[in-house]
Protein backbone atom coordinates (compact mmCIF):
# COMPACT_ATOMS: atom_id res chain seq x y z
CA UNK A 1 0.00 0.00 0.00
CA UNK A 2 1.24 3.47 -1.08
CA UNK A 3 2.06 7.09 0.75
CA UNK A 4 -0.66 9.10 -0.97
CA UNK A 5 0.63 12.86 -0.66
CA UNK A 6 -2.18 15.74 -1.20
CA UNK A 7 -2.32 19.15 -2.19
CA UNK A 8 -3.92 21.78 -4.11
CA UNK A 9 -1.37 22.33 -6.50
CA UNK A 10 1.92 21.80 -6.62
CA UNK A 11 2.55 23.54 -3.02
CA UNK A 12 2.62 20.34 -1.83
CA UNK A 13 5.72 19.39 -3.71
CA UNK A 14 7.82 21.27 -1.44
CA UNK A 15 6.95 18.72 0.94
CA UNK A 16 6.97 15.91 -0.90
CA UNK A 17 10.83 16.70 -1.67
CA UNK A 18 11.65 16.71 1.86
CA UNK A 19 9.35 13.08 2.08
CA UNK A 20 11.55 11.25 -0.37
CA UNK A 21 14.52 12.61 0.71
CA UNK A 22 13.76 10.96 5.12
CA UNK A 23 11.61 8.23 3.24
CA UNK A 24 13.48 7.06 0.02
CA UNK A 25 12.11 3.45 0.03
CA UNK A 26 8.37 4.14 0.31
CA UNK A 27 6.13 3.71 -3.01
CA UNK A 28 4.47 7.24 -3.04
CA UNK A 29 1.44 9.17 -5.56
CA UNK A 30 1.00 12.82 -5.18
CA UNK A 31 -2.13 14.15 -6.00
CA UNK A 32 -2.69 18.00 -6.73
CA UNK A 33 -6.01 19.26 -7.09
CA UNK A 34 -4.48 22.01 -9.64
CA UNK A 35 -7.93 22.27 -11.72
CA UNK A 36 -9.67 23.50 -8.25
CA UNK A 37 -6.89 25.39 -7.05
CA UNK A 38 -6.31 27.74 -5.23
CA UNK A 39 -8.00 27.22 -2.34
CA UNK A 40 -6.63 29.61 0.06
CA UNK A 41 -9.38 31.58 -0.70
CA UNK A 42 -12.68 29.29 -0.51
CA UNK A 43 -14.88 28.32 2.08
CA UNK A 44 -14.76 25.66 4.87
CA UNK A 45 -17.22 23.48 3.20
CA UNK A 46 -15.99 23.61 -0.33
CA UNK A 47 -12.43 23.10 1.12
CA UNK A 48 -13.59 20.14 2.93
CA UNK A 49 -15.50 18.60 -0.42
CA UNK A 50 -12.64 19.43 -2.57
CA UNK A 51 -10.22 17.39 0.16
CA UNK A 52 -12.75 14.81 0.99
CA UNK A 53 -13.04 14.04 -3.06
CA UNK A 54 -9.44 13.78 -3.27
CA UNK A 55 -8.74 11.75 -0.18
CA UNK A 56 -11.58 9.41 -1.29
CA UNK A 57 -9.45 8.97 -4.58
CA UNK A 58 -6.18 8.46 -3.20
CA UNK A 59 -7.78 5.44 -0.94
CA UNK A 60 -10.12 4.16 -3.18
CA UNK A 61 -8.62 4.15 -6.32
CA UNK A 62 -4.71 4.60 -5.41
CA UNK A 63 -4.36 2.24 -2.87
CA UNK A 64 -3.19 4.48 -0.21
CA UNK A 65 -2.85 2.87 3.27
CA UNK A 66 -1.71 6.92 4.73
CA UNK A 67 -2.28 10.17 3.29
CA UNK A 68 -0.76 12.99 3.87
CA UNK A 69 -2.55 16.71 3.60
CA UNK A 70 0.54 18.44 2.62
CA UNK A 71 -1.52 21.72 2.20
CA UNK A 72 -1.99 23.96 5.25
CA UNK A 73 -5.40 25.35 4.13
CA UNK A 74 -6.53 21.59 3.73
CA UNK A 75 -5.26 20.72 7.00
CA UNK A 76 -6.36 23.62 8.64
CA UNK A 77 -9.88 23.44 7.92
CA UNK A 78 -10.79 20.21 7.00
CA UNK A 79 -8.42 17.38 8.44
CA UNK A 80 -10.64 17.27 11.85
CA UNK A 81 -13.85 16.53 10.33
CA UNK A 82 -12.26 14.23 7.58
CA UNK A 83 -10.90 12.15 10.65
CA UNK A 84 -14.51 12.25 12.32
CA UNK A 85 -16.84 11.97 9.92
CA UNK A 86 -15.16 10.36 6.57
CA UNK A 87 -12.58 8.10 7.90
CA UNK A 88 -14.96 5.86 9.80
CA UNK A 89 -16.78 5.14 6.69
CA UNK A 90 -13.84 3.02 5.24
CA UNK A 91 -14.37 0.61 7.59
CA UNK A 92 -10.67 0.32 7.58
CA UNK A 93 -8.72 0.92 11.48
CA UNK A 94 -5.74 0.82 9.57
CA UNK A 95 -6.38 4.15 7.26
CA UNK A 96 -4.73 7.43 8.34
CA UNK A 97 -5.08 11.07 7.09
CA UNK A 98 -2.28 13.05 8.53
CA UNK A 99 -1.96 17.17 8.15
CA UNK A 100 1.34 19.61 8.40
CA UNK A 101 0.06 21.39 11.34
CA UNK A 102 0.05 19.08 14.21
CA UNK A 103 3.94 18.36 12.97
CA UNK A 104 4.75 21.90 12.96
CA UNK A 105 3.19 22.93 16.15
CA UNK A 106 4.98 20.00 17.86
CA UNK A 107 8.17 21.77 16.65
CA UNK A 108 7.71 24.82 18.00
CA UNK A 109 8.58 24.33 21.49
CA UNK A 110 11.78 23.04 20.48
CA UNK A 111 12.57 25.70 17.76
CA UNK A 112 11.54 28.55 19.26
CA UNK A 113 13.56 30.50 21.94
CA UNK A 114 11.67 33.06 23.20
CA UNK A 115 7.99 31.55 22.00
CA UNK A 116 7.33 34.70 19.98
CA UNK A 117 5.89 33.07 17.11
CA UNK A 118 5.35 34.74 13.30
CA UNK A 119 3.11 32.88 11.05
CA UNK A 120 1.96 33.99 7.08
CA UNK A 121 -0.01 31.68 5.49
CA UNK A 122 -3.24 32.06 3.29
CA UNK A 123 -6.43 33.93 3.97
CA UNK A 124 -8.41 30.24 5.01
CA UNK A 125 -4.86 28.80 6.89
CA UNK A 126 -4.74 32.45 8.80
CA UNK A 127 -8.73 32.73 9.82
CA UNK A 128 -8.90 29.24 10.56
CA UNK A 129 -8.18 28.58 14.50
CA UNK A 130 -6.01 25.17 14.02
CA UNK A 131 -2.45 26.71 14.26
CA UNK A 132 -3.08 28.89 17.46
CA UNK A 133 -4.90 26.21 19.20
CA UNK A 134 -2.57 23.16 18.06
CA UNK A 135 0.60 25.79 18.88
CA UNK A 136 -0.69 26.32 22.02
CA UNK A 137 -1.72 22.69 23.02
CA UNK A 138 1.62 21.79 22.08
CA UNK A 139 3.46 24.43 24.51
CA UNK A 140 1.51 24.25 27.02
CA UNK A 141 2.53 20.80 27.04
CA UNK A 142 6.50 21.06 26.81
CA UNK A 143 7.00 24.99 28.32
CA UNK A 144 4.11 25.34 30.56
CA UNK A 145 5.45 27.90 32.55
CA UNK A 146 6.44 30.32 30.10
CA UNK A 147 4.31 32.89 27.51
CA UNK A 148 3.64 31.87 24.15
CA UNK A 149 2.36 34.25 21.77
CA UNK A 150 1.51 33.76 17.98
CA UNK A 151 0.90 36.55 15.28
CA UNK A 152 -0.54 35.63 12.59
CA UNK A 153 -0.94 37.53 8.51
CA UNK A 154 -2.00 36.66 5.55
CA UNK A 155 -0.16 37.21 2.35
CA UNK A 156 -2.45 35.80 -0.90
CA UNK A 157 -0.57 37.44 -3.15
CA UNK A 158 2.56 35.04 -2.05
CA UNK A 159 1.12 31.93 -3.69
CA UNK A 160 0.35 33.60 -7.94
CA UNK A 161 3.73 35.53 -7.63
CA UNK A 162 5.36 32.41 -6.62
CA UNK A 163 3.75 30.54 -9.92
CA UNK A 164 4.41 33.27 -11.83
CA UNK A 165 8.33 32.94 -10.94
CA UNK A 166 8.50 36.41 -9.75
CA UNK A 167 10.55 35.00 -6.70
CA UNK A 168 13.48 38.25 -6.52
CA UNK A 169 10.75 40.60 -8.75
CA UNK A 170 10.26 44.35 -7.07
CA UNK A 171 6.88 43.85 -6.72
CA UNK A 172 7.59 40.77 -4.68
CA UNK A 173 9.76 42.64 -2.29
CA UNK A 174 7.77 44.93 -1.47
CA UNK A 175 4.36 42.86 -0.97
CA UNK A 176 6.81 40.57 1.03
CA UNK A 177 8.00 43.88 3.35
CA UNK A 178 4.23 44.84 3.53
CA UNK A 179 3.02 41.79 4.47
CA UNK A 180 5.72 41.27 6.96
CA UNK A 181 5.73 44.43 8.47
CA UNK A 182 2.51 43.88 11.19
CA UNK A 183 4.44 40.22 12.07
CA UNK A 184 7.95 42.36 12.78
CA UNK A 185 6.75 44.43 14.73
CA UNK A 186 6.47 42.34 17.49
CA UNK A 187 10.22 41.41 17.17
CA UNK A 188 9.09 37.33 16.64
CA UNK A 189 12.19 34.82 17.05
CA UNK A 190 10.47 32.54 14.81
CA UNK A 191 8.67 32.72 11.48
CA UNK A 192 6.20 30.09 10.09
CA UNK A 193 5.67 29.64 6.58
CA UNK A 194 2.46 28.31 6.62
CA UNK A 195 2.04 27.80 3.10
CA UNK A 196 3.97 25.17 1.03
CA UNK A 197 4.17 27.63 -1.76
CA UNK A 198 6.20 29.96 0.73
CA UNK A 199 9.40 27.99 0.63
CA UNK A 200 10.25 29.64 -2.69
CA UNK A 201 10.49 32.75 -0.85
CA UNK A 202 11.98 31.95 1.93
CA UNK A 203 15.39 33.68 1.78
CA UNK A 204 13.97 36.79 0.80
CA UNK A 205 11.14 36.42 3.65
CA UNK A 206 14.51 35.73 6.22
CA UNK A 207 16.11 38.20 4.57
CA UNK A 208 13.67 40.62 5.70
CA UNK A 209 12.70 39.08 9.22
CA UNK A 210 16.57 39.89 10.22
CA UNK A 211 18.74 37.32 11.54
CA UNK A 212 17.10 37.35 15.18
CA UNK A 213 13.84 35.80 13.22
CA UNK A 214 14.40 31.96 12.38
CA UNK A 215 12.29 30.89 9.55
CA UNK A 216 10.48 27.51 9.83
CA UNK A 217 9.65 25.58 6.47
CA UNK A 218 7.00 22.98 6.38
CA UNK A 219 8.96 20.33 4.57
CA UNK A 220 11.69 19.09 6.88
CA UNK A 221 9.99 18.55 9.93
CA UNK A 222 6.62 16.91 8.50
CA UNK A 223 8.99 14.37 6.99
CA UNK A 224 11.03 14.12 10.27
CA UNK A 225 7.14 13.65 12.15
CA UNK A 226 6.71 11.02 9.37
CA UNK A 227 9.36 8.80 10.23
CA UNK A 228 8.85 8.37 13.91
CA UNK A 229 5.39 8.23 13.28
CA UNK A 230 6.42 5.20 11.60
CA UNK A 231 8.66 4.33 13.86
CA UNK A 232 6.26 4.05 16.72
CA UNK A 233 3.38 3.05 14.35
CA UNK A 234 5.00 -0.69 13.25
CA UNK A 235 1.21 -1.47 12.81
CA UNK A 236 0.97 1.04 9.80
CA UNK A 237 4.29 0.36 8.57
CA UNK A 238 4.18 -2.91 8.00
CA UNK A 239 1.61 -2.46 4.96
CA UNK A 240 2.90 -0.16 3.22
CA UNK A 241 5.32 -1.07 0.48
CA UNK A 242 8.50 -0.16 -0.07
CA UNK A 243 8.84 -0.12 -3.55
CA UNK A 244 10.09 3.20 -3.80
CA UNK A 245 7.84 4.47 -6.93
CA UNK A 246 6.78 7.72 -7.39
CA UNK A 247 3.44 8.73 -9.24
CA UNK A 248 2.38 11.97 -9.98
CA UNK A 249 -1.76 13.10 -10.45
CA UNK A 250 -3.58 16.03 -10.91
CA UNK A 251 -6.85 17.02 -11.73
CA UNK A 252 -6.01 19.89 -15.06
CA UNK A 253 -3.96 18.81 -18.22
CA UNK A 254 -0.59 18.04 -16.45
CA UNK A 255 1.66 20.67 -18.65
CA UNK A 256 1.22 23.71 -16.21
CA UNK A 257 1.53 20.91 -13.44
CA UNK A 258 4.45 19.59 -15.15
CA UNK A 259 6.26 23.01 -16.19
CA UNK A 260 6.03 24.21 -12.37
CA UNK A 261 7.20 20.72 -11.18
CA UNK A 262 10.65 21.41 -11.07
CA UNK A 263 10.73 24.76 -9.44
CA UNK A 264 9.58 23.10 -6.38
CA UNK A 265 10.51 19.75 -6.46
CA UNK A 266 14.15 20.10 -7.84
CA UNK A 267 13.41 18.03 -10.66
CA UNK A 268 10.37 18.17 -13.76
CA UNK A 269 7.79 15.29 -13.19
CA UNK A 270 5.22 14.00 -15.94
CA UNK A 271 2.32 14.03 -13.84
CA UNK A 272 -1.21 12.13 -15.44
CA UNK A 273 -4.51 13.80 -15.52
CA UNK A 274 -7.48 11.94 -13.54
CA UNK A 275 -10.75 12.84 -12.61
CA UNK A 276 -11.62 13.23 -9.11
CA UNK A 277 -14.93 14.47 -7.81
CA UNK B 1 -37.26 35.81 -20.60
CA UNK B 2 -34.26 37.06 -19.28
CA UNK B 3 -30.77 38.30 -20.58
CA UNK B 4 -28.09 36.23 -18.79
CA UNK B 5 -24.31 37.60 -18.10
CA UNK B 6 -21.95 35.54 -17.83
CA UNK B 7 -18.54 35.56 -16.15
CA UNK B 8 -16.23 33.11 -14.66
CA UNK B 9 -16.10 35.23 -11.16
CA UNK B 10 -16.89 38.86 -10.12
CA UNK B 11 -14.88 40.17 -13.07
CA UNK B 12 -18.20 40.87 -15.71
CA UNK B 13 -19.93 42.96 -13.32
CA UNK B 14 -17.53 45.71 -14.82
CA UNK B 15 -19.24 44.93 -17.90
CA UNK B 16 -22.82 44.33 -16.27
CA UNK B 17 -22.21 47.96 -14.81
CA UNK B 18 -23.05 49.17 -18.37
CA UNK B 19 -25.26 46.85 -20.03
CA UNK B 20 -27.81 47.88 -17.25
CA UNK B 21 -27.15 51.65 -18.02
CA UNK B 22 -27.65 51.32 -21.39
CA UNK B 23 -30.57 48.92 -21.59
CA UNK B 24 -31.85 49.31 -18.04
CA UNK B 25 -35.57 48.08 -18.67
CA UNK B 26 -34.36 44.09 -19.52
CA UNK B 27 -34.63 41.55 -16.92
CA UNK B 28 -31.23 40.37 -15.86
CA UNK B 29 -29.79 37.15 -14.21
CA UNK B 30 -25.58 37.58 -13.79
CA UNK B 31 -23.97 34.01 -13.09
CA UNK B 32 -20.43 34.43 -11.41
CA UNK B 33 -18.53 31.30 -11.49
CA UNK B 34 -16.41 31.95 -8.60
CA UNK B 35 -16.38 28.20 -7.09
CA UNK B 36 -14.15 27.37 -10.17
CA UNK B 37 -12.55 30.85 -11.04
CA UNK B 38 -10.22 32.33 -12.19
CA UNK B 39 -10.32 30.64 -15.29
CA UNK B 40 -7.54 32.01 -17.08
CA UNK B 41 -5.07 30.23 -16.67
CA UNK B 42 -6.64 27.07 -17.52
CA UNK B 43 -6.83 24.95 -20.83
CA UNK B 44 -9.41 25.19 -23.57
CA UNK B 45 -10.72 21.96 -23.04
CA UNK B 46 -12.05 22.90 -19.07
CA UNK B 47 -12.43 26.23 -19.90
CA UNK B 48 -15.11 24.82 -22.55
CA UNK B 49 -16.68 22.53 -20.07
CA UNK B 50 -17.18 25.11 -17.38
CA UNK B 51 -19.12 27.14 -19.51
CA UNK B 52 -20.99 24.82 -21.16
CA UNK B 53 -22.38 24.22 -17.58
CA UNK B 54 -23.28 28.01 -16.50
CA UNK B 55 -24.87 28.46 -20.03
CA UNK B 56 -26.86 25.57 -19.47
CA UNK B 57 -27.99 26.52 -16.32
CA UNK B 58 -28.87 29.78 -17.46
CA UNK B 59 -31.27 29.08 -20.22
CA UNK B 60 -32.55 26.04 -18.71
CA UNK B 61 -32.70 26.85 -14.67
CA UNK B 62 -32.93 30.87 -14.88
CA UNK B 63 -34.99 31.27 -18.18
CA UNK B 64 -32.65 33.17 -20.41
CA UNK B 65 -33.19 33.88 -23.80
CA UNK B 66 -29.72 35.27 -24.69
CA UNK B 67 -26.56 35.08 -22.65
CA UNK B 68 -23.32 37.11 -22.89
CA UNK B 69 -20.21 35.89 -22.12
CA UNK B 70 -18.92 38.61 -19.94
CA UNK B 71 -15.56 36.84 -20.06
CA UNK B 72 -12.86 37.59 -22.49
CA UNK B 73 -11.16 34.04 -21.16
CA UNK B 74 -14.85 32.39 -21.95
CA UNK B 75 -14.84 34.49 -24.85
CA UNK B 76 -11.92 33.66 -26.27
CA UNK B 77 -11.72 30.22 -25.73
CA UNK B 78 -14.91 28.34 -25.84
CA UNK B 79 -17.67 30.92 -27.82
CA UNK B 80 -17.23 29.40 -31.01
CA UNK B 81 -17.32 25.68 -29.81
CA UNK B 82 -20.45 27.12 -27.58
CA UNK B 83 -21.92 28.43 -30.90
CA UNK B 84 -21.19 25.31 -33.24
CA UNK B 85 -21.71 22.14 -31.01
CA UNK B 86 -23.61 23.44 -27.74
CA UNK B 87 -27.12 26.05 -29.34
CA UNK B 88 -27.68 23.31 -31.58
CA UNK B 89 -29.01 20.95 -29.03
CA UNK B 90 -31.11 23.32 -27.41
CA UNK B 91 -33.40 23.17 -30.55
CA UNK B 92 -34.85 26.82 -30.03
CA UNK B 93 -33.74 29.09 -33.21
CA UNK B 94 -34.42 32.06 -30.74
CA UNK B 95 -31.27 31.10 -28.14
CA UNK B 96 -28.20 33.15 -28.47
CA UNK B 97 -24.91 33.24 -26.90
CA UNK B 98 -22.93 36.36 -27.38
CA UNK B 99 -19.08 37.03 -26.89
CA UNK B 100 -17.61 40.42 -25.92
CA UNK B 101 -14.83 40.19 -28.16
CA UNK B 102 -15.88 40.38 -31.72
CA UNK B 103 -18.47 43.83 -30.29
CA UNK B 104 -14.64 44.98 -29.05
CA UNK B 105 -12.89 43.84 -32.50
CA UNK B 106 -15.66 46.17 -34.23
CA UNK B 107 -15.35 48.90 -32.47
CA UNK B 108 -11.54 48.80 -33.33
CA UNK B 109 -11.58 50.51 -36.59
CA UNK B 110 -13.14 53.41 -35.44
CA UNK B 111 -10.94 53.76 -32.02
CA UNK B 112 -7.80 53.46 -33.33
CA UNK B 113 -6.18 56.09 -34.75
CA UNK B 114 -2.87 54.42 -36.47
CA UNK B 115 -3.69 51.02 -36.39
CA UNK B 116 -1.27 50.20 -33.71
CA UNK B 117 -3.27 48.43 -30.94
CA UNK B 118 -1.69 47.25 -27.74
CA UNK B 119 -3.80 44.53 -25.73
CA UNK B 120 -3.55 43.09 -22.35
CA UNK B 121 -5.55 40.17 -20.96
CA UNK B 122 -5.14 36.85 -19.28
CA UNK B 123 -2.60 34.17 -20.52
CA UNK B 124 -5.45 32.20 -21.85
CA UNK B 125 -6.82 35.13 -23.80
CA UNK B 126 -3.80 36.51 -25.08
CA UNK B 127 -2.87 32.53 -26.31
CA UNK B 128 -6.09 32.41 -27.97
CA UNK B 129 -5.98 33.82 -31.77
CA UNK B 130 -9.88 35.44 -31.49
CA UNK B 131 -8.69 38.57 -30.85
CA UNK B 132 -6.15 38.28 -33.64
CA UNK B 133 -8.57 37.06 -35.64
CA UNK B 134 -11.24 39.05 -34.94
CA UNK B 135 -9.50 42.39 -35.16
CA UNK B 136 -8.06 42.04 -38.58
CA UNK B 137 -11.06 40.62 -39.82
CA UNK B 138 -13.02 44.13 -38.63
CA UNK B 139 -10.09 45.82 -39.80
CA UNK B 140 -9.67 44.24 -43.01
CA UNK B 141 -13.36 45.06 -43.68
CA UNK B 142 -13.52 49.02 -43.04
CA UNK B 143 -9.83 50.23 -43.42
CA UNK B 144 -8.51 47.48 -45.67
CA UNK B 145 -5.61 49.86 -47.15
CA UNK B 146 -4.22 50.56 -43.83
CA UNK B 147 -2.04 48.32 -42.14
CA UNK B 148 -2.94 47.10 -38.47
CA UNK B 149 -0.83 45.53 -35.70
CA UNK B 150 -1.61 43.93 -32.40
CA UNK B 151 0.65 43.77 -30.18
CA UNK B 152 -0.29 41.33 -26.79
CA UNK B 153 0.73 40.29 -23.57
CA UNK B 154 0.15 38.46 -20.38
CA UNK B 155 -0.94 40.45 -17.27
CA UNK B 156 -1.41 37.11 -15.01
CA UNK B 157 -0.81 39.28 -11.63
CA UNK B 158 -3.40 41.83 -12.59
CA UNK B 159 -6.93 39.42 -11.35
CA UNK B 160 -5.39 39.00 -7.62
CA UNK B 161 -3.91 42.07 -6.96
CA UNK B 162 -7.61 43.79 -8.35
CA UNK B 163 -9.32 41.20 -5.94
CA UNK B 164 -7.77 42.02 -3.04
CA UNK B 165 -8.06 45.57 -3.68
CA UNK B 166 -4.25 46.77 -4.11
CA UNK B 167 -5.51 49.04 -6.87
CA UNK B 168 -3.01 51.74 -6.34
CA UNK B 169 0.20 49.88 -4.20
CA UNK B 170 3.25 50.08 -5.18
CA UNK B 171 3.53 46.76 -5.98
CA UNK B 172 0.84 46.54 -8.74
CA UNK B 173 2.40 50.11 -10.35
CA UNK B 174 5.78 48.44 -10.60
CA UNK B 175 4.33 45.41 -12.11
CA UNK B 176 1.84 47.34 -14.41
CA UNK B 177 5.39 49.37 -15.62
CA UNK B 178 6.82 45.71 -16.28
CA UNK B 179 3.54 44.50 -18.05
CA UNK B 180 3.43 47.13 -20.27
CA UNK B 181 6.63 47.67 -21.02
CA UNK B 182 7.04 45.65 -24.34
CA UNK B 183 3.80 46.89 -25.27
CA UNK B 184 5.00 50.69 -24.95
CA UNK B 185 7.87 50.01 -27.51
CA UNK B 186 5.52 49.65 -30.29
CA UNK B 187 3.73 53.19 -29.29
CA UNK B 188 0.65 51.90 -29.64
CA UNK B 189 -2.35 54.27 -30.12
CA UNK B 190 -4.82 52.00 -28.23
CA UNK B 191 -4.72 49.71 -25.38
CA UNK B 192 -7.24 46.93 -24.96
CA UNK B 193 -8.17 45.69 -21.71
CA UNK B 194 -8.65 42.65 -22.55
CA UNK B 195 -9.98 41.42 -18.88
CA UNK B 196 -12.71 42.28 -17.11
CA UNK B 197 -11.31 42.78 -13.86
CA UNK B 198 -8.72 45.91 -15.46
CA UNK B 199 -10.82 48.51 -15.60
CA UNK B 200 -10.06 48.55 -12.03
CA UNK B 201 -6.56 49.55 -12.96
CA UNK B 202 -7.43 52.01 -15.81
CA UNK B 203 -6.50 54.82 -14.85
CA UNK B 204 -3.16 53.60 -13.50
CA UNK B 205 -2.64 52.05 -16.81
CA UNK B 206 -3.60 54.95 -18.48
CA UNK B 207 -1.05 57.02 -16.92
CA UNK B 208 1.52 54.39 -17.78
CA UNK B 209 0.85 54.20 -21.53
CA UNK B 210 1.03 58.16 -21.99
CA UNK B 211 -1.51 60.71 -23.50
CA UNK B 212 -1.08 59.54 -27.46
CA UNK B 213 -2.64 55.83 -26.21
CA UNK B 214 -6.06 55.52 -25.64
CA UNK B 215 -7.47 53.48 -23.26
CA UNK B 216 -10.44 50.65 -24.30
CA UNK B 217 -12.67 49.39 -21.34
CA UNK B 218 -14.89 46.65 -22.60
CA UNK B 219 -17.77 47.34 -20.52
CA UNK B 220 -19.52 50.79 -22.66
CA UNK B 221 -18.47 49.15 -26.11
CA UNK B 222 -20.59 45.81 -25.37
CA UNK B 223 -23.92 47.76 -24.28
CA UNK B 224 -23.56 49.44 -26.85
CA UNK B 225 -22.92 46.65 -29.06
CA UNK B 226 -25.78 44.76 -27.41
CA UNK B 227 -28.55 48.08 -27.92
CA UNK B 228 -27.39 48.20 -31.71
CA UNK B 229 -27.83 44.22 -31.99
CA UNK B 230 -31.46 44.04 -30.32
CA UNK B 231 -32.67 46.82 -32.71
CA UNK B 232 -31.47 45.13 -35.32
CA UNK B 233 -32.91 41.68 -34.37
CA UNK B 234 -36.84 42.02 -33.22
CA UNK B 235 -37.42 38.54 -33.54
CA UNK B 236 -35.12 38.64 -30.51
CA UNK B 237 -35.82 41.67 -28.39
CA UNK B 238 -39.69 40.63 -28.40
CA UNK B 239 -38.57 37.32 -26.76
CA UNK B 240 -36.72 39.48 -23.74
CA UNK B 241 -39.14 40.59 -20.80
CA UNK B 242 -38.49 44.22 -19.50
CA UNK B 243 -39.86 44.27 -16.01
CA UNK B 244 -36.24 45.69 -14.72
CA UNK B 245 -35.49 42.60 -12.62
CA UNK B 246 -31.58 41.90 -11.43
CA UNK B 247 -30.34 38.44 -10.16
CA UNK B 248 -27.08 37.71 -8.91
CA UNK B 249 -25.78 33.84 -8.80
CA UNK B 250 -22.42 32.95 -7.70
CA UNK B 251 -21.75 29.19 -7.16
CA UNK B 252 -19.24 29.42 -3.98
CA UNK B 253 -20.73 30.86 -1.39
CA UNK B 254 -21.54 33.99 -2.18
CA UNK B 255 -19.45 36.30 0.81
CA UNK B 256 -16.45 36.91 -1.10
CA UNK B 257 -18.69 37.51 -4.05
CA UNK B 258 -20.70 40.24 -2.34
CA UNK B 259 -17.68 42.05 -0.73
CA UNK B 260 -16.46 42.26 -4.11
CA UNK B 261 -19.41 43.39 -5.83
CA UNK B 262 -19.21 46.94 -4.81
CA UNK B 263 -15.85 47.65 -5.90
CA UNK B 264 -16.57 46.07 -9.83
CA UNK B 265 -20.39 47.01 -9.71
CA UNK B 266 -20.66 50.99 -7.62
CA UNK B 267 -23.04 49.42 -5.44
CA UNK B 268 -22.85 45.97 -3.20
CA UNK B 269 -25.17 42.78 -4.12
CA UNK B 270 -26.63 40.25 -2.10
CA UNK B 271 -25.86 36.79 -4.73
CA UNK B 272 -27.06 33.29 -4.29
CA UNK B 273 -25.12 30.63 -3.97
CA UNK B 274 -26.01 27.59 -6.78
CA UNK B 275 -25.14 24.39 -8.02
CA UNK B 276 -23.85 24.62 -11.39
CA UNK B 277 -22.09 21.45 -13.31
Amino acid sequence: MKIGVFDSGVGGLTVFKYLEEVLPSYDYVYLGDNLRAPYGGRDDQTIYEFTRQAVDYLFKKENCQLIILACNTASASALRRLQQEYLPTLNDPHKRILGIIIPIAEAVPRLSKRGKIALIGTKATVKAESYDEEIAKAWGAVRPTEKMYLYKEAAPLFVPLVEEGLLKNRATKFLARQYLRPLKKHRPDTLLLACTHYPLLADLLAGIMGKSCRTILPGPIVAESLAEYLQRHTEIDELLSKGGSRRFLCTAPPQAFNNLSSRFLGYGVAAEQVLVG
